[in-house]
């Protein structure tokens, strides 16, 4: 068993918000998908973002408000969004106090075949 | 885009606990692991489980108490563990009244390569 805290992880700053690629850990077995955990500070917004992987955003802490491709949805812990490649998407952090974290897995369309 | 959210998905009472696999969806892009919703209700646990496949357990919502091959550690929202193959788990939700919700994502070690 490997725990992996993405509130202890090293995070940099990248489209706007701090990221946390999971190719800072070492050791992992092979992951068949790319993960960075996204942290969103309070009263805050990632830069618009549009990549040929598909996405799969899982909200773990706070509240997330999300505009992909035009269309606006909001969701807590217990919801996760795909977003289909080449969709571009901004998630925003409503909350003026508490940060929003997303756990983003993404890969490439062929990759699931 | 697409919302999945795990309050509201079909749950079957498997391993001891509720799960909700994600081939319940239509229509969903290819992904390249399986995916299921774990709700462990208060005060429970499921079962000791153990298969071939590399699991990513990814604590959503409560707080979660495991045992994985005879070690035990704690985690809630924010955290994630990583199973090896054929490592025994067991999943408890210590708390009385707040339900577990783990996002639990599972592939065979050879996908990955």
């Amino acid at each position: 068993m490997r725990k992996l805290d993405g509130f202890s992880a090293a995070l940099d700053r990248e489209h706007g918000i701090q990221i946390g690629r999971w190719s800072q850990y070492d050791g992992l077995p092979g992951l068949p998908f790319g993960a960075m955990w996204c942290v969103i500070p309070p009263a805050s917004a990632s830069a618009e973002d549009r990549h040929p992987e598909v996405e799969l955003a899982v909200v773990m802490s706070g509240s997330a408000d999300l505009t992909v491709a035009g269309r606006r949805d909001t969701g807590g812990p217990g919801t996760a969004f795909l977003f289909e490649p080449e969709e571009p998407h901004v998630i925003v952090n409503p909350s003026t106090d508490e940060p929003l974290m997303v756990l983003s897995i993404y890969w490439m369309p062929e990759e699931a075949a």
